[in-house]
Order: structure tokens, then sequence, then C-alpha cells
């Protein structure tokens, strides 16, 4: 049986929630533009612009079904042996939002939950659930990364205690820009593949941690969204939001994944930041907040 | 008998005076980084960040070799059947510039001119060439790109009037950004693993491009760097330069070799705008000067 039903009902009320949380933080309402695709299925991209709180934030669902081309299950069976040699017809829900603050001290965050189903329409011959959540600081606050991935531990917990530690390294892992040899940010969770226990239970914990996602983040939210900031910090946060794009247009899976398939091109680029900076070697001076940053992201840390 | 000799020769000669050219156009002196491979060769980084009339230029020579990594050498070898099985040894040399203008009515360009060799230092068991300069304008002036073209053409012409159609409608394939559908802007010349003529000859029409960058280029810079411009040309300018980060991380050849091959970071990502934004589906209204960009991105116009 398709839990892909079970799967849509769970992300569009988990769409519904956050953004109904985020309205109530920033004041403004997301713009939603509903979409539909020719071969099956279609999603609501919602998005907020300039608003005060939030400079740019997008938490857009998509529930959709098709035949994968050869080129799109080529992509897909890229380190992924399970989906070789599979029936190209799929199912698939998932949510994904990115929200970028405005303010320097309020970090970014991302978080994604989808499940995959390669066969016939109700018969699925292979599925998989991916998803994570993980925050990205331009400063760090010991107390917001600890209080993000302890909402996320909780929540895990409750399925199996073995799930954090061994999710928490897999972002550590996901999250790293090579060419740098930093991570994105101070990570969370991050699982993908995942199908080595009955669906029924993944399908709980994916409920589980999407549900930890507006208590993990909404308090961090709202202790530094009204932080004074000067033009050093907002400089500071649009390199590390150059960063971030260096990884999302790079190394993503999700986005080249989207990119390579021709998905539908503004609702994935939705994650890119409202504005990004680089400047040559912006190293900062040792001893700095910035500094202290960089030595977290070079070196993942144990937050709870 | 290797070129690399004559070829490092050019480049440095070319790179000094652009240099000159640049800064007596914009008053302020290029910052200059040398550096040195442990395993042969170096270069020079040559920068100019925050400058009156340049917002961001780099102009980086390197002339380097070495042993290709078995990574770098599959890497090298991806569409270059000539490239497979050869000795790992390689020499190069070259140059690449990127400009971007502060002013939205200024446009951004590229060139690059570079010689390889594969196989013992002064004995090549493989070499091509590789290079081109393409024009990035935010708005759309017929005369500049014409120009940019006209000099370009006359400098290939000199050689052979085969070559500037074969390289513009190279440029016009090279720089297309696929999930876009657009160009990155409206070209120039593009050609690489160039090998199909004695090396001399080939030699004599990259030094006869490169010296045409300045004559295509200066007199564009000079009659739009004092344009008065707005905060919407701004924003387009800004949301434009966006495009070029997602064609430059995305797919540009000598980006992508960089980074998978830990080239040196910083000089490869000095092609990074200053700044660049995104925003959701911003489409200009038709009939618009950001429209009739648009237009030339997606159909080439024949500008000679």
């Amino acid at each position: 049986m398709s839990l892909v039903p079970r799967m849509s009902d769970l992300v569009y009320r988990t769409q519904d929630a956050i953004c109904a949380a985020l309205t109530a933080v920033d004041g403004q309402s997301f713009r939603e533009e509903a979409w539909t695709r020719p071969e099956g299925g279609g999603g609501k991209s919602r998005m907020l612009e300039d608003g005060r709180v939030l400079e740019r934030a997008a938490v857009n669902v998509s529930v959709v079904s098709g035949t994968l081309s050869p080129e799109a299950a080529a992509a897909m069976s890229e380190g992924r042996a399970h989906a070789k040699d599979l029936d190209p017809r799929f199912s698939a829900a998932g949510i994904s939002l990115v929200l970028h603050p405005r303010n320097p001290f309020a970090p970014t965050t991302h978080a994604n939950y989808r499940y995959f189903e390669r066969g016939p329409a109700g018969q699925p011959q292979a599925w998989w659930f991916g998803g994570g959540a993980d925050l990205t600081p331009s400063y760090l606050f010991d107390e917001d990364a600890a209080h993000f991935h302890k909402m996320h531990k909780v929540a895990c917990d409750r399925h199996d205690p073995a799930y954090y530690p061994r999710f928490k390294r897999w972002a550590d892992e996901y999250f790293l820009i090579p060419h740098r040899q930093e991570r994105r940010g101070v990570g969370g969770i991050f699982f993908d593949d995942l199908n080595d226990r009955p669906p029924e239970q993944l399908f709980a914990l994916v409920e589980s941690c999407a549900a930890a996602f507006l208590q993990a983040y909404i308090p961090i939210l709202e202790r530094r969204k009204d932080t004074p900031y000067e033009a050093v910090h907002r400089r500071w946060q649009e390199l590390r939001r150059g960063r971030y794009v260096e990884f999302n247009l790079m190394y993503d899976r999700g986005t080249k994944f989207g990119l390579s398939t021709q998905g539908r091109i503004e609702s994935i680029l939705l994650s890119m930041p409202r504005t990004a900076r680089w400047e040559y070697d912006a190293r900062p001076a040792s001893g700095t907040p910035e500094a202290k940053l960089l030595d977290v992201l070079r070196t993942p840390r144990d937050w709870v």
C-alpha cells in the first residue's frame, strides 16, 4: 500500500502550521503559488520576501507522480544502489523550506522531509524517506545551536536513541562544502534513502521530526530577530550567504536533481538568499566572533 | 618543443597591459598576490575591489606544471577524447579575468586564454589552446555588443575568416544556463581543445585575441561608467549577477575543474560578483529595457 496519501496530508499540514507560525512572527503573510504538472500531481510554493523579520522565506510542498525520463532515473540512481533498474514510474510527496532572516544574528535554517516510491501507483516496488533540518548562523550562539539540536534529538529519541547520533553525523558529512573545507552551518539532522525499518515506523519518525521544527527554530528567531546590528555584521552575513549559495548550487542533492531534471526552477531556487556577497580572502581576525563561527564550521561540535 | 615559455611571456605581458589600462580608468591600483605551488610553477592574482568604476575585478595568471592526480586526469578527460590515457604530467600557462563594474549600465566581462601540454616537460605528447572573451550586460546597448564582437572578429579574421563565426557560435552554446534557457550574456568568442593547426598558428591567433580585449572593452566601459542610475537599475544588475553566479558555479568548465582539483579557491572564485541577488520569479514587464535584454539572452543575435 502506498504511503503517499498520508505523507501528502502530513506535508500540507506541516506547511500550514509553519507558515502560520512564521506569519505570526513576521507580520507579513506568505504569497502562494499553486502549480500542477501535466504528468500528474502538483504543489504549493509559499514565499515571503522582504518581510520585517524574514528577508526571504520559502515553504514548498510537492506531491507528484509520473515516469522518470532515462536522464532523471540515472541522476536519481547516482549513489543510490537501491534505485538502480527500478520501474521508472514514481510517486513522491515532500516539504522543503528555507528561511533567511534579515537580522545577521538570526540564523538561516532549512528543513526538508520527503517520501519517494518507485513502481506502479499504489504498488511500490521500492520506497524511501529522506530529510532533515539544519541551522546556519552567521554569528554563533552556543545556546541556539544546542537548542536546535536538542529539539531534534528529543523527536528522534522518541523512536530510537540510535537515530539522533547517526543523523547528526550524517548532517555534518552532508553539509560539507568540500572546496572550503567548512560546513554550511552547525548542522542538525540529515538522512536519505531511509528504508531499513517498516515504512510505518519511519513515517512516524518523519512526523515527529517535522513537528519538532517549529519548537526548534521559532524560539531562536524570537530571541535574535531584533538584535541591534551594524554594517559590518550585515557584510559578514552576506559573505556567509555566499557560502550558502556555493553549497546549494554545487553540492545540494535536491537542487542538482531538480535543476538537472527540469524541475520548477523558481521553486527550487527559492533556497537562494535574497542577497549574497563575495570578497577576496575575507578571513576574520582570530579571536573575533566571526572566527569563532569558522572554527565550528571546520570542526563540528557535539551540541547535546 | 614546448610553447609554455612563450605563452607564459604572453599572459604576463597581457596581465600588465590590462591592469594598467583598468587602473587608468578606475584610479585605483590592483593588489597583487604572487603564489607558488610546491609541485611546480605559480602565478599572480591581481584584484581590485570596491573601486570607483570597478566593483570587483580580477586578472589572474598561472603558469604551472606537475602531475595530475587520477581524479584531476579524469575530470580533464571528461568530454575530451584527446586527453584520455595521456601521460599525467602537464604544463600550462593561462590568463583569466573577470571585471564587474559598479555601474549597472556598464557590462561585466570575462576573458581567458590558456595553453595546456601533457607529457614530460619540454616534450609534449599532446597540447591544446582554449579561451575566449564574452560580454555580460545588465542593460543592452546594441552598439556595445556590436563593438565587442567586431573587435574580436577583426582579431580572428587576421588568421582565418572561418574562425569568428565558429567561435561566436561556440560562445553562444557554451554560455547557456540550461536551467534558465538563457545565455549568460551577449557572447563573444569561445574555443576549447584547439589543436587542429600547427601550434605556432594557434599561438598567433591567441596573441591577437588577447591583444583585442582592451580595444573591445575599454571604450564600452568608458562610455557607460558614469551613466546616472537608480535603485531599480542596481536591483536588476544584482539579479543578473545572480545568474552569473549560477552559471559559474554550476556549468563553467574552468571553475568546476579548479574546485574539483583543489585549485587555489580564492583565485578561482574571484569570478564571483561582489554582490548578487535572488527574487522569486522576477520577470520584467514586456517592452522594458530589462525584457529587451532577456530576449537577446534567449535568442542570440548576430552582431557583426
